[in-house]
């Protein structure tokens, strides 16, 4: 009797947020070591797949750090870096790209697949979804800034009933090159934007924003985003995806998640309970 | 003058071939030599940029011998060929998906985008378009044969106004296997039959079926391709692009054409003019 | 964490349910004690809320017994019962309709209401919903049996994103009599099988189908129901629930059930788990 | 011959109502004397079916005073009156209620069904369609004055071609009453200008507006009705009517009729000739 | 009063034919001596008018016999009759097509837009409506069979709101003649059937079908129809008029009517009212 | 091979013009010699099929100057002309409309038939297509000046997937005269604004706009044409016709061609070549 009572009880916890969220749209960035096992790998398919079926409307978009390294060595290819970020020469454009649009792209889309659930993949070239312009051709090559983004391929997507899983390339706004490596977290929240997407999620490799004693944050304004990154408790790693979370949000989006990619499930958890597992952040 | 009147005769002779094929699905086998060159990939997403202006519907099927060759080798990854055939291992699978889905479809869609024309590559996994089922796991291991056609992808992507560029990949029937490599002609022709189409082109890297004198020959009937199989006219590779175009013509498309991928601009002289270039083939 | 897991689990519980049941008419046959506790009720529509809200379409056949007696007895109407079967007199049918349509039907709306979720009321005079003549008039007077369901308005209501809520009365399919009082699971059941419902529903005031030694049955054929019927096992009032439920399957529905109305929200434990709580039937 | 001409006349004179009214909405307040003998109330109906037929969108709104007050001695329930206003305490409202929603709205809907219209009967809870706050809730408790009409609900029922029926009765804004009973002519008001109707008729016990001579006015300004008001010609019961018809073309009804329930079919009569049969009342 | 009974009488009794016919195409064959009188005539367009307001979708096929004759004589061309019936030649063809879809087409859509009735006249050459082949080259040159109607372009010129109205004109079917004269009548059946007209109306020069003594028959069987050709009673122009009626009803079509085009509003009289001023026949 | 190259360099020069007139209205002005020879018809229909059938949306405007002259001496009517322009007499009227709109016209419309493309050819009265007003009644009488044009009936033919063809008679704005012969070079530009055409032209019986030394001008802005009007290099038959084209482009259509009717197929050229054969006039 004790389950029955549970049982309604997260069945009725969850309710408001399948009415608040449905036909919403849903960024997901998904990267780092939730994609590295094969448990977290299945768990958030499962999480996506229960998602749509409730309503919501998600969009995956995904990294793929470490499998672009170990190829790149396996075809002994060095990578300079400067300033502690990669440059993107033509070589290692093409290892990226066929990574990315070929190999992950394809195998969260099987995995979709499997659940029953009708997906897919695409890259920023894809009915030109993503333009970019270098970042500063002369030091980083290949390396792309967002200058546009055309949803509309995504929305088509979306209508058809299939959820768009998006790897972070783009091509050339000016034609002029053949297309660029992009960050990822950033191709998230500039999708974000230009989807109108209610909400946004970043799936990391830690709890979510910390504060100095280490305990999770679970709620930030951008004032406090402001602070904490200034006095130092938010730093390193953490900055760049706070700040895709500010640029989403002051693009339209209601609210910007970062949580654990490591505890499985947790994006289910997120949207759907209200205790939540990670921090969130809003205006 | 002279000119005048030509450029006249050109638009009308075309005529009758934009009415036919407006609003027609028409499947483009591209691959070989076709690939190769600069001024052949350009000419060849103008010819399809062309098409689709004046209301064909072209849905493109790509291979990639050569270059998933050379990344095999690259990455010092020895293949094994039975009966002349490669045998898929788990390795050589990525390498093929990385080339063919991240690479060369993604440069198709580049090179579309450029031409202002809309388009979205995809592999048999996206949206589940291609399931296939082992030829012989034990010898071939990931090589695949299509088991079912899942056209509503292709579908939505062209009422989208996209033009689909089709990896020749394919998910697994049974969720047993991550995927498998097929033969990039069969998957053209099975398309061709589950969308519909009117027409399939295969672009080759010979003028067409030849006769016994190296003659071109410009209109086949099946039993021509039977006669000229059992006496030998027919051989080596040009075996199964013929199997494949047969296939095609029982499974209800009307026409299939094996045209020169080498001579700019074939596919365009063969669908908008009356003498074509290359060999036709119908029931 | 154990708390979590929980949820999950849960969730992913019912995740089939609500993939199966997406976008399917049900119909709920709600009546007898149900009705009474003002838990109950505000329970019961919670349950028909969270339904709507994952896809389902949930549509509502009401009773009101107790109330109509109430009334009577208010109004010093002496009613006679033939048989155990109440007369519908003239002044017996005004009583019920008014109870039935202005009364009881207007307080689930309401209900509804506050839960945020758009509900319209009707009778089966309404559009012109349920058609009945007179069981046998000489005897029972206005007491009708249905002769025709237009499942066209509910359709419409439905289509507009109302939940339905229906009372048992019915027109005239003759125009002779100004209506008729219609038992209510015979019109749940009548109404599932026009609208092609998935799935039908009786909340009851007893846990289910009981065996001789008062123990639940979960699952029974329209054998056990035979089997059960002959040997006396169903007997009394739970007879005609049972034949309300082997003409819903008859027509085309797929599962009927008998649940609990006076557990808390055993609807909702019925459809979205795999135990569920009471009895269900099926071909 | 006489005979024909006369015939053509009418339906020539008769024509540019038709097309003028062709797809609008109008909104009849049904009441009094037209709702007591039975050849009014089948006079009535065919008025409506008419007007349906030939292209408007009838909206009734109907009252029930006298049935209401004679359920009320009928159960001995006293009623209280305060400045000649009735005062709805909580077993009022569940009178009116079942009086008004269970029996005079589905007795319309009967007998439009017997004409062959397609009909929906729903009070002012359906589909949140009517909104109300207390009047003065310490005085005149379930009193209740129209805060929101929320259309969309007729507008869902006049697009799938049902006729919609409203009884006055609406739920609570706030959620804190169970319900109230509200003014019918003002209900019919508010309605009016929520659906943007065109014309808003109230079928009454009088001709219509009366001059010092007791001779009927047939067309009235708002300047003659302040006029009229304030020197007493118009005085009694007369003032709510004219007042509510003010309302309503303050709020951008075209025309507002105040027509005499008494006189066959006079609702067909003043909409389909030129001189009609009541008072217009216009800005 | 007694007026306003006889309007009400008037408006009900045009009530079920209002409903019956409620967006059923009905086709009036319109010619003879209601084409002469200016009078006439606007009461013709405005019973057309009537029509359409009420829901019904009139197609107007006009004939235009006696102003053909009088070009022909204004510009001295002689015109052959054999077995009674005029030669086509070239030159009777070309003022045969200017007067019929250049003057009276045109005067009539003049008319039908005076009335505010969107209209839009065409000739059987337009959007391919009529083709037809000779009836006797040798013989009668441009005199004309209808082989085929293709009713596409009056159902898009309905549905976009318009009344069509047809000129008896014909393309050729097999593009050898530049076109064909064609009998009216005969050309009305055809459109009649081909667009799942409910009724043919047309309008003569007597008041319908006469017995023996000159007594008007109202209603006919097609046995009657056969009985009275053979006795005579049915003779001379009404033969070919009777004939038109049975192709019509063999066709499909639900009643034919004759009736008097010099008689006022005949058109309107004959579907609005139960007795009817012409002949029916009905299968 | 050169004839392969040549037939390539031809499609591929039309291409951005396919590309950018795809969808867009494009008004002809059809006259003059071009009207006179078969062959010149033919060719005429010929391009107009083409342009269909690559996806513009051509609506002809046509005259018939020739043609009217010829019936009125053949109907001995004597025509005044006052300041070179003919009076339009009741009788003239009569027989302009005669040929325009009942011979020529579907002349046309035939033609088109025969290419396989589906017209329909109307009036200015045809849907109340265009509404004139007496020039100057006194001295011209039934020739008109548009005072309005009611795009809808064209957009709903257009829509039907039919090309319509109009000739120059105008209904009458105040429904006082009959209607009005019009110039059709003005019916062409106020057409052409009010369909939003993208593009006007003009056939005419010279190359196009000449200067001082008879060579043909191929661009022209306003100034020019201000200019060479008051140089007197514009003058006489020419000036209405740049007159027309200015129309045009101040009512928003983005270019105006004045090109060679005599010259075969010079619509084609003019339009899907980057040279043209005539002068082209923009804002």
């Amino acid at each position: 009797m004790k389950n029955k009572i549970d049982t309604i009880k997260t069945l009725f916890e969850a309710l408001p947020f399948i009415k608040k969220f449905n036909n919403e749209k849903i960024v997901i960035k998904y990267g780092g070591s939730a994609q590295t096992s094969q448990n977290l790998k299945i768990g958030f398919v499962q999480d996506i797949a229960l998602l749509n079926l409730v309503g919501m409307k998600p969009i995956i978009v995904h990294g793929g750090g470490a499998s672009i390294t170990n190829l790149l060595s396996e075809l002994n290819i060095d990578t300079k870096f400067i300033d502690g970020q990669r440059v993107t020469t033509k070589e290692v454009l093409r290892v990226a790209e066929m990574v990315l649009s070929g190999e992950i792209n394809k195998e969260i889309v099987s995995l979709l697949n499997r659940e029953g659930t009708k997906s897919m993949g695409l890259s920023g070239k894809d009915g030109n979804l993503l333009e970019a312009v270098p970042k500063d051709f002369k030091t980083f090559e290949y390396t792309g800034v967002i200058e546009r983004v055309n949803p509309e391929v995504l929305n088509g997507i979306i209508d058809n009933g299939f959820i768009p899983v998006v790897a972070p390339i783009a091509g050339c706004a000016s034609n002029t090159y053949s297309g660029f490596n992009i960050n990822a977290d950033i191709a998230a929240s500039e999708i974000a934007i230009a989807t109108n997407a209610r909400k946004i999620l970043f799936l990391t490799d830690t709890q979510g924003v910390l504060d100095k004693d280490k305990n999770l944050i679970t709620t930030l304004s951008l004032e406090d985003c402001d602070r904490l990154k200034s006095d130092g408790t938010i730093y390193g790693g953490m900055i760049p995806k706070v700040d895709a979370c500010i640029t989403a949000l002051r693009g339209g989006v209601k609210k910007a998640h970062i949580i654990d990619g490591q505890q499985e499930h947790s994006l289910l958890l997120e949207i759907l309970t209200s205790s939540g597992v990670g921090s969130c952040i809003e205006l």
